[in-house]
């Protein structure tokens, strides 16, 4: 398989570019600079005879081959405040070169090929995650067009910014359209670094549960108000922060985590008297996750009993733990195997747009590539050795279901 | 002494219009609001036969009586953001009072009297509370003048703005000028109102320090980072603000409170690598201030070395506390019963422009009127009733040591 190193290379850089600066790069999802980037992927797959169209979920399809149901293979463009170059992109970009190299080997794909570009996987700023592809496999949340951010933009006003519809739920793929996905990512976890071994094949995927909690205390004078008087929401919330690490250490492949905080007044001066944090549960299994959410609320209603706080859970997202199929797990051990790896069985602490696409019914199969400095963040780094491997093992895997 | 209850609603009712709406006021220091404010003042001196001045910090001065040092009675003009009728602006209003009460008896000034509106005492905008005290008696902070607000304006430029040259020091009294201040002031606490008693006489203001606390962890990956292999700032913060809490409880008439809290990135899938926040830690002694400081300090320390994250803390402010002058102390306290009341004696846990004055070495008395719904909100509630005490009370004071 002659997948072009210096290809690869190129498009990795041209793609962090948008964006970014140094190695760090801030691609927000529905953002003038994640369109740049879906322009800039169509233009490469155009170039190789592709038939590109964007949805009414702002993903980018890149379409090769004839009718009938698609192989579909990518991942999504957009980053996370600071984040780095390759979470997401780097599936995108070992998609293109895929494709690329098995059309410059002269194979002609029987069954038609997907590159596909997902809009705003992570949620970083109207509280969405997976939010092209729950959008193209029907999960989107009820009114999720008028979901707001900070500043009281609608997805539907961000949408009609960049030229769509602003109804996201006509992207929905119609059922039988898509036969396979299969998606690389970086394994955003240093178990394949430890293990040192560039690729490992992914089992199933964590199940998540989003929400924002509010607490309401009362806002008072900070030099008037004696300690046992006060109401404190940022006092109360400190206790909540530190009951989330401890549930989660508490039980099995599960992770808690707080990621947003903000207060109200918001002055050195003022105790506050409202605090909004967002929760992040997550666990392998399903009753892992409820019982960590369990384990939680009773926290926060306790915290809040005994301060004299209260506090409300706003439930934004819950998404099931998905295993994914299993052909396509043996597929990709065999093509990790035909570049010499012997590829790991792994569990993806993330979630990915891949497991929209396996809860809709369609055979999903994940591949992770190594590594170092972890994800979200500017010193995430797949060596180039290493998204070479990748996408040869990719190319492999479409070769096998299309080829 | 014949305070005229009519004349006194009339004038908080004009003053709580300038920046208000409902009962709530928005009067920024520097602002035209807090200029206008200044303007209303001076007109109900100047009817007065008061020699109207404002100096290069924005202060407004009304003098009558002869030269030598004067007695110099007021408070502050300006408001915090939302915030309401009283707070500052009641001392002011009473100070107009007491002088136009003891003119109306026919009473000749053996000594002059100023009646004084400090500008800009929240600091809300610039970040130097005090600000027009601290210019008058010598205690600005070093080129005070370049501080600017979030949107780049300097003082200096705030000042020229309304007509002042844009130099602040040169606002600064010379030593010997003022024979004494009063500030009547709302209690801005709970313990008048607890304790059923309108007025109180304060004996001294607390010791402040306001700092910066950075947290610097390791941003990670929400889901793919394991509980054990995580340095999540706002975790490490999260004790800390429960220590500062702890500390403060520990010690006697200390508070700290944090009332801004910011983390980066600030996504919720995303472990915080960084989290700011402030400390704003009070106490009646400065042993107790010092103390606290420790306390808070250490704990910082021992938390960040169990957490593997490392904090760095800026002073930004320190102001130490303050006894009152004794003689103004017993005036103030003969003054409440002049009036019918057995006045308290209290510390104040707010700062106020009264410890400019007497650390400047200017015996300084302080009178605090009853006020209910707390301070820096548009729920704080002096009544006229209470008013009435507190310029009756003012004006007896003032005919004591200037009739």
């Amino acid at each position: 398989m002659s997948v072009d190193r210096a290809r690869l290379e190129r498009h990795i850089a041209e793609l962090s570019a948008i964006g970014g600066s140094g190695t760090g790069v801030t691609r927000l999802g529905l953002s003038p600079d994640e369109q740049r980037a879906r322009d800039l992927v169509g233009s490469w797959l155009r170039g190789r005879g592709a038939v590109v169209r964007r949805d009414s979920a702002a993903n980018i399809y890149g379409r090769l081959g004839g009718a009938g149901p698609a192989i579909l293979v990518g991942s999504h463009l957009d980053s996370v405040p600071e984040g780095g170059r390759f979470d997401g992109a780097l599936g995108v970009l070992c998609a293109v070169e895929a494709v690329e190299a098995l059309l410059d080997d002269g194979l002609r794909f029987k069954r038609p090929v997907e590159v596909v570009g997902w809009c705003d996987e992570e949620g970083a700023r109207f509280g969405i995650g997976l939010f092209g592809s729950c959008a193209a496999f029907g999960r989107l949340p009820d009114n999720a067009a008028a979901r707001a951010d900070q500043s009281g933009v609608a997805i539907a006003e961000a949408l009609r910014a960049i030229g769509e519809s602003g109804d996201p739920t006509t992207a929905r793929r119609a059922f039988g359209d898509v036969a396979a996905y299969l998606e690389l990512h970086i394994e955003q976890g240093p178990r394949l670094a430890t293990a040192g071994i560039p690729l490992g094949v992914v089992s199933d995927i964590v199940g998540i549960l989003h929400a924002r909690v509010t607490v309401h205390g009362r806002q008072d004078h900070a030099g008037a108000t004696i300690m046992t008087a006060r109401a404190d929401a940022l006092a109360a919330a400190a206790e909540m922060v530190l009951a989330v690490e401890a549930a989660a250490a508490g039980l099995p492949d599960a992770v808690g985590t707080v990621g947003e905080i903000s207060v109200r007044p918001g002055a050195k001066n003022v105790v506050p008297g409202e605090c909004i944090f967002s929760l992040d549960l997550r666990a392998r299994s399903e009753d892992t996750v409820e019982a960590l959410a369990r384990d939680v609320r009773a926290a926060i209603r306790r915290i809040g009993d005994a301060r004299g706080t209260k506090s409300t859970i706003d439930v934004l997202s819950r998404v099931p733990a998905v295993p994914l199929d299993g052909s396509l797990r043996d597929l990709f051990l065999r093509s990790a195997q035909s570049v010499g790896v012997a590829a790991p069985e792994l569990f993806s602490g993330a979630g990915h747009d891949a497991e929209n696409a396996q809860l809709a019914g369609v055979p999903t199969g994940m591949l992770f590539v190594r590594s170092t400095g972890g994800s979200h963040n500017p010193n995430e780094l797949a060596t180039l050795d290493d998204a070479v491997l990748g996408a040869t093992a990719l190319a492999h895997a479409l070769r096998e279901l299309a080829g």
